[in-house]
């Protein structure tokens, strides 16, 4: 699905952004790009900054208006800062990504997607914009606000790709991120740890049953909250073993 | 608050990068940039490609390990690969940027933050890996999968301004329940227990360190993944302290 959706640039000036933004595509599953009148294209330094790339750069459409770039689409997101003398329907990234998830989702024939990005100085001038459906503006500073273009397309790319993630992955969410290694220790592996670990505190002259403090509360809290796994549990109580067999030697 | 974030950058080969790095940076708010051993700094290549962000150049701090570079922080994530020999607690961006949200907001003092990118073509070490608490993926396509370095830092960056934008929307209880009541580690006290941890398994004889197998990594993995505080690492060194006095008196 991200694979169909366009990323139009307008009359790029320096070749290695567009080298920048197919390297941005590529690592995030889109390949479909269209230059508007780039000023230097092809050139080696776009080859260079794409880093393995150039197959996105060989399959760029140049066009020579945005209007051509983007007439068969069905729903074009323009970039932008924020303030344009008429309001227009404005969104950030993330707000973009979940509707371009709905319309995938919903749309009846694959719905055309195309997201414009303007030139590095000036952006998209306001006829440029007006032939959009929608502005994206990503939320940087006031003061310090103008993006490098290909960081401003890795952005976007980012939120579609995180978007597909969550609509490919809703249901199953593994605890860390990615499964784990090894099964989680049970409830009761854990208590017999901490058994273990208070007898061999007392042992060893730390823990004294009489004035305990919070030394097993605080530590219980700390092993918990990192839920432990089967072969974290055994590490543990191996050092305890092993403490508990120095102790016997005395 | 992201003012105060960390970013590291270890061993950069083009400081063009490191330039474009310190856009990023200040498009999204945060201004706090260390680098550790880049090849060439400072340069003009860095300044052109900041644009405008000179000032984060110019503040940025130069050490020689990463050691170094974090070891006053409380929290370090590290940006990463998918997979590693061992499973480490991953993250995408997003999820990274809520528990930095969330610690922000609960802990008694403000937590010190760092976030971690490795060289452009090799990334970080294992060792590197493994002093960090968090790892973070950023979800590209597998067949294609490392990002710019300057787009890498990007995208953490913006995340953590699109959760502090939210952040400044809402006003609910942090997921870690309450505030945490004492403060946290820092990274250098959590590797001065982990060596003292390190050298008691020696003495018990439970760790053989001509056979490690992978009882460090995983001891790490299970205490650096709960962030200890102070308390609880001072009941570590604790109890570590009381099983040398008795071998010591064997």
């Amino acid at each position: 699905m991200l694979n169909d959706i366009k990323i139009v640039l307008v009359n790029t000036t320096h070749s290695g952004n567009i080298g920048g933004v197919a390297r941005a595509m590529k690592n995030m599953g889109l390949s479909n790009l269209v230059l508007v009148e780039p000023k230097k294209f092809p050139d080696d330094e776009a080859i260079a900054r794409a880093s393995g790339a150039e197959d996105i750069l060989d399959q760029a459409v140049v066009v020579s208006t945005l209007q051509e770039a983007i007439a068969d689409d069905h729903m074009v997101f323009a970039t932008s800062a924020r303030s344009r003398h008429i309001p227009w329907p404005i969104m950030d990234p993330r707000e973009m990504a979940a509707l371009v998830g709905d319309v995938s989702e919903s749309a009846p024939s694959s719905a055309k997607i195309a997201i414009v990005f303007g030139r590095e100085d000036r952006g998209l001038t306001n006829d440029e914009l007006h032939l959009c459906q929608y502005h994206v503006c990503i939320p940087s500073v006031e003061a310090f606000s103008s993006l490098n273009i290909a960081s401003a397309v890795q952005v976007i790319v980012y939120e579609l790709r995180m978007m597909q993630i969550g609509l490919a992955k809703k249901e199953e969410s593994p605890q860390w991120g990615v499964s784990w290694d090894v099964e989680l220790a049970t409830q009761q592996e854990v208590e017999l740890m901490f058994q273990h670990l208070e007898q061999t505190m007392v042992d060893t002259g730390f823990l004294d049953r009489d004035n305990p403090r919070q030394l097993m509360s605080r530590l219980r809290r700390l092993l918990l909250r990192a839920v432990p796994d089967k072969i974290e549990v055994n590490i543990l109580r191996g050092i305890l073993t092993s403490v508990s067999k120095v102790i016997s030697k005395k």
